[in-house]
């Protein structure tokens, strides 16, 4: 179980992989994201991306299943304010295969509440080719270790 | 159809509403982002949110999904290259109703492309009681009109 004090700062931390499939991809698309160069591969082909991309709010979501399933998941996360500075720098596409990597740029204990701190990381997510896709950086809260008295 | 000329700084757009089960919370995050106050009811009761909340990304999705459908499908968008400054600031439980509006800050044609340009808009998503659930500033690419020569 990792509290707020076992995230140190410059740790770097590897998840996935994951493969999206071109079924993901319209799924995805038609409920959240339903522009034709994610629902429609003939549109598709004919748009700048020549052809089926995820939305890159897909993206987002299948890194954050890594990320939630092999860091969160065992750690005392209370939840994130926000994210700075989002980019999808290449396009995914059917049957491409996704892993992220995180580093911890700063954690910093709250000013307001004793029993938490804010955990400030880059995250980047890759391809099979090495391709990075999208990059963020994000902020954590998490629980502080309680102390024995 | 709106072509990138047709975005005029200062236009104010509104979009949804949206509501959001307590099945869609628990099937976007059982998929995405299943930490306990996303997937865990009696989990949740217990957290510092004291009942279950929306995944970050579900809230940015079902955001997208009424931006898409009421403005980006009448529209020549050719994707999007990213987001600044997202913040999450309240949550989204059980039942809330979603709406949202988008302010363009600034509409500037390509310097590399002439047949594109890039909208920048802020995006805030309200809940029954207009509360603000998230708000973030994001990068649009549009085609230019055509010109009739």
């Amino acid at each position: 179980m990792r509290w707020f004090e076992d995230f140190r700062e410059g740790e770097v931390t590897g998840v996935g992989p994951v493969t999206v499939s071109e079924d993901d991809i319209l799924s995805f698309a038609q409920q959240f994201d339903p522009q034709p160069f994610h629902v429609d591969a003939e549109a598709a082909r004919e748009s700048p991306f020549g052809g089926l991309i995820a939305s890159g709010w897909h993206t987002a979501a299948l890194y954050m299943g890594m990320f939630v399933r092999e860091v969160l998941l065992d750690s005392a996360s209370l939840g994130s304010p926000g994210i700075e500075e989002l980019r999808w720098t290449a396009p995914v596409r059917p049957g491409d295969t996704l892993r992220g990597r995180s580093r911890v740029l700063e954690a910093r204990p709250s000013e307001k509440n004793p029993k938490r701190g804010t955990v400030y990381s880059e995250h980047e997510v890759l391809n099979q080719d090495d391709v990075m896709v999208m990059r963020f950086r994000s902020y954590g809260h998490f629980a502080r270790r309680p102390t024995s008295t």
